[in-house]
């Protein structure tokens, strides 16, 4: 069977990545692909890398023109996305790449985006335990944040086996530019980012700070608090988070790694580097992939873990893709045997 | 059926780039992985990208190696191949993505290589007249280098049609630095590279320029004169390469896109770009696609064709898996389904 | 004696880099910073890596805030300056970095800038022959262009030698993309550029084609035409142009090479490479010096000239500074001294 | 009056930033300049960038030929130091870019770089508490390491006031591929790292952390244990550290700006941005400035600093030639007032 897929905010970084992976994914047929101010244009002509859609044609984004298909792609600004998902059947599968429904806290929702919280989906990232069942059923889901997916990745594993102290947990994260979309803010041209590294959102303002705290929360089984800053590198695709916290006195680094081994058994997309490699962000670019690696500093009495992930691919479009998969009941990898392009 | 494959040359860019493209060919199984220095190793320390084949142990690049597979690719350094393929079975398909069996002129060949020639090959880039039936009854075949490859199939239409002069043809294109493999060279260390450009190969002694002009040659059918200039862009991969030849006296654009436009009908990963649209490497970066488009400057007399290729892929590995496909009677586009990695 | 200046533009690239340079120089004091949405602002605030200047305030780019200082540099949209410069006293050296006052041929400027012709001024490029006693005397300069510059300086003693023949040169060039400005375009989001290479004015119709073709008439003593393809590199700063040009029959390279030498004997920023030594913009960057090499490809018939420049520095800032060097009688190489930033 | 000064490891990148800076610098002489595997070419083969001291030619590392100059710098790999400085005269300022004579204890000496210690020369990093007085009699020198440069003057003043917390200090950093020198290393390649982020040296072994915590302890008055991971952005120069401590109960962001500010108040090279501007390392590439700025994350309880700088001009030439300025009594500033290079 073939499933119908409509994507809306086709014109920008997220919606392509989604059209990127579905123009490869065997068991689905592209239907509409929408826009704001580009409607009416050739895909080919704000997405040039498309070149097998290149004729589409970018329709207004309407619950009219989304309504009709299998699966409905959201790559909107947040805000948007609760009224048109309720213009859509409810058994028709919404995915949202916005923010509007990954926080469980109306307060936090409230403190960090200003505006009122439009509820909670089930949530994209079926490595968080508990969440595949959940997704198996979901008609709504939320796609994580990508700093979320590349950090929670990263730390989960510890957390959730009482090996990571809860408290007091110093991420740094450094993101390609395109985490940013395609605003066209001066700090974002290419003559201002290539050969700099600047950081933002520090003293933990960025909006993915609660997101976070609530993923390993419920990986821990308490109340998680983290130190979170973000920076931007000089590369369009990419995250690498250095996430650090307390081990829990006596744990050793083998009793560690066991744990992210066993957490992470059988996933298709983690990968536990063996010992003495590093995670790279070009080990993963342009793939659902995700790279962990782990070491305890005792003099520091701190356990160090890098992930990379791409944070347009499992970040953002990958993880929605698979999040599709498992709510249509398809192989979880279908569409998504993409390997990072390095060099 | 599936298809049993060996790389040789593993361990380089052209080497993992052929191995990225088969790890999702639904028709392929890879078999032996060689490589000199890092035999003995898994792949996954050396292409750390290759996720789902990390655990593969590259072994010693040998014929014993090699033999037994239906298709052995070679990703060796110029001079290797010779000797390797005559131990191989007539039957084994063999696919040098070197350079020793792409020119026809043995004095070429001993001019700009300075060793002894070893025959040709059919060459692997199907868009060319006649090139695809030769490729189809091959058991031996030569891919083509990369710049040949994205110059011929900038030039080629305009030069069979009779529309461009085949004298005095100017060519200056932009490689990402993984055209120059990994060699370990001071002028390649990223330091040296990121934030500036820098010529090479100036004075037609690059030793493209034989296979350059022997393509288009065949494509005119008449000798071809070439000026090329390449130089290396900060960017691991791409070639963007501005070709300029004067017209024939009294071409119109017109009917020089029309000439581009019959050449390539058919074609699926050729795409003569909409008028007015540029083509550009990120279009085709990790992809086996070649963008191109043309104008004619009338103050100059001369028609300027640009085209954009990924060097590894299309240019490399892409070139020679498609070769491989059309050798195996597959459809010519398997495993080759992927878009451009944008932004 | 201490020279006042007033830099208009201040909150773009081509001013900020006339302040970079300013703020070394020790014959001038830095008087009025203008500007025109960022008026008000610190110009700390738009122009962070200027901290010495930081807490300068940018007021509104008006005749009025230029007038009383000794020079005035106009960075500004083409447009804008002859106005200015009428309201500006006749002793007031005024240098211009927009295109307004370049051209000599007012159908020339009509047809590439669409507006009427507003004069010409002395050209601020003092290494073409005559120009530096132009300068000398001049109270209004106009800055060439980026790629004139570059380009010319490439070409011109081949040219004023008879050496290279005057038409059908063909020129493709590389520049660093605060070329186009801080303008918020979204082809110049860092997302887009980095990692890849596209071309633009293809075709002849780039503005500084006629800027280029009226430089090297000058040179050759007759007219010149040329061919030229610009193109936008992953890079900050700096132009790489490859230029060829079909001798002269019978010329030799060691002809050639003495041509060049005798026509940069003595100047200070322009370089004549040793043999075999290839410019890059690299060595150059955040400099105004320009390094040139090149070579008679015999096959082809054609001269290949490489040279590299800081479209900034040399490309705009210090050309300007180098031209009211000139113009106050000051040794033409204060504040200058300045060598490329590399790695 | 003017001083003689000599260069060793003229070749590499710190010892090529040194000549850039003391080739602007007008109250010195350069002489001889050094190499080991390049002794016997012209500087201008290695260094292409230093156009005006292109035709030095570089001799031999040894004692003799560094001898009879006023300053001699070394920035030869760690381990030749000693022996090198003991032959040349007392009275000879030496100054040395390796970490031979950073460290004051010689069992982290020992266990951080695995030979016998050389002892203490004055530490070159004259905005630290004490150190400017130390510098003026001194004639040995050891200069920072870029990274200590970087995170020590984000963190002292901070520690000095008793603001911050001494222990669980947590410190990522981004440096540029410079810092690693021209060493011919796979992961230096372009090819490798442009378009990625990766980690090093993570779990506390880099040889820069005993240097922090020494020099921060020394800030404190008590001792600082940090854990510090680096990581390698894609960028030439700069690096962006990103510190954390947890705060002094009680602490407010004005008590703590405060004494930023009190402590930089007078210094030429260390800038408190103003509230809300944040660092990034294209302010300062090619200067020797660094900027820094601080927030209190309430709801982590930590400070947050950035500090940037640039790897090799404060991070190592500007902070050397800084500290030659003022051993020979010189104005500290003279031949640094260069700003950063930016875009």
């Amino acid at each position: 069977m073939t499933y119908s897929i409509a994507v809306s905010g086709a014109s920008g970084y997220a919606g392509g990545e989604v059209l990127r992976l579905l123009a490869g994914h065997p068991e689905v047929e592209i239907g509409a692909v929408t826009a704001h101010s580009s409607a009416g244009e050739r895909l080919g002509s704000v997405q040039p890398h498309l070149l097998s859609l290149a004729d589409r044609v970018l329709v207004d984004t309407t619950a009219e023109n989304l309504a009709g298909h299998d699966v409905v792609f959201l790559a909107l600004p947040h805000g948007a996305s609760a009224e048109i998902a309720a213009q859509l059947g409810e058994d028709t599968i919404v995915i949202d790449a916005a923010a509007d429904h990954r926080l469980e806290s109306a307060s936090d929702w409230e403190k960090f985006y200003g505006s009122a919280h439009q509820g909670t989906w089930p949530y994209g990232l079926p490595e968080l335990p508990g969440q595949r069942a959940r997704l198996a059923e979901a008609r709504r889901i939320a796609v994580p944040g990508c700093y979320p997916t590349t950090v929670m990745l990263g730390l989960a594993p510890g957390l959730a086996a009482g090996l990571l102290q809860p408290t007091d947990i110093v991420i740094v994260a450094a993101t390609g530019t395109s985490g940013a979309g395609k605003a066209l803010k001066p700090h974002l041209l290419s003559a201002e980012v290539i050969g700099g590294m600047s950081p933002y959102g520090v003293g933990g303002v960025h909006r993915h700070t609660p997101e976070i705290e609530q993923g390993l929360g419920h990986a821990a089984g308490v109340p998680v608090q983290v130190s979170f800053t973000p920076t931007l590198a000089p590369m369009p695709r990419g995250i690498l988070a250095t996430s650090t916290a307390k081990i829990t006195p006596g744990t050793t680094e083998a009793q560690l790694r066991a744990a992210y081994r066993e957490h992470y058994d059988g996933e298709a997309f983690v990968h536990l580097l063996p010992e003495g490699q590093w995670p790279a962000t070009k080990q993963v670019v342009g793939s659902n992939h995700v790279t962990v690696q782990l070491v305890i500093d005792e003099h520091a009495g701190r356990a160090v873990v890098i992930s990379a992930a791409d944070n347009l691919t499992k970040g953002t479009a990958g993880g929605a893709v698979q999040s599709m998969n498992i709510a249509l009941g398809l192989e979880e990898t279908t569409g998504l045997n993409l390997l990072g392009v390095s060099p």
